[in-house]
């Protein structure tokens, strides 16, 4: 069974293909000057890109595991990933509080089944 | 492959089916004043009714991710995780501390193959 | 589709092999009196001793979560993980901060593929 890794680097690949699922790498916000709210629009337009680019959506997600930093900010990162997400179509998600890297408020790693 | 969606809601399915494997959703305690070991009671009860809805069973568990808020109530936890695991069939395991929303102690991911 | 249970314990197996992927549980330094390096050094040890018992190796890495007790030692974990990889074929990966059980300073789960 064959293996696409989507853009691999030093530490990782930004996603990993193999036999019909994508797994994305850790998605973080690249400005963390922005609030949770802003954090998580960058953090889910990164993931519609790689998701893009394995082939498939976010209508085929099948796990979502988000880390913040504050769960107190769950609501403000949900009034992003409730509108984000194919309503018909939700992942079987998990939400816990770790640390992150600096100004990092939260970090969303996906798995979606290709189309 | 067709996807599955097992309750789905606003922000999440309660657990997903693809390709012969169940992802459930993060599982916590409806009654958080109960302390780890009843908590741990409710979340297994819980991850017991998704497998079965998902037409599977806990002696077909492939990954759990056990989530605590405090490191030192890890036997408190297991004293519930040991009698309940199938025996002949544990899971690839990991534990570790994260916070989690108010008065939950524990909250454990898993998924299982489909029999 | 059978599951393959690599050294099943009372509270896990070490490893767990279906459909062609291999799910390795948790895996923390048994000497934890050794620093972040020393540490990951032992756990990606590991690592490759259970990718062998499954017949595979880190080059078919799929995922890889990174839990680590100090985001500012981050550092020293990847100078270990970088050399580790399989340069050509990094996995999909996270890292966050959680606490561990005592003296642990990291702990890594990872699956990959069955060559």
């Amino acid at each position: 069974m064959s293996i696409e890794r989507i853009e691999p680097g030093k530490h990782l690949s930004k996603a990993v293909v193999h036999n019909g699922i994508v797994y994305v790498a850790g998605q973080t916000a690249n400005d963390s000057s922005q609030d949770m709210a802003g954090q998580t629009k960058q953090v889910v337009d990164a993931i519609d890109k790689f998701l893009e680019a394995a082939g498939t959506d976010k209508s085929k997600l099948l796990t979502a595991m988000v880390y913040i930093t504050d769960m107190s900010m769950k609501g403000d990162m949900d009034s992003v990933w409730i509108p984000w997400i194919d309503s018909t179509n939700p992942p079987a998600r998990a939400c816990v509080g770790t640390n992150l890297g600096t100004g990092k408020l939260v970090e969303i790693v996906v798995s979606a089944a290709i189309k």
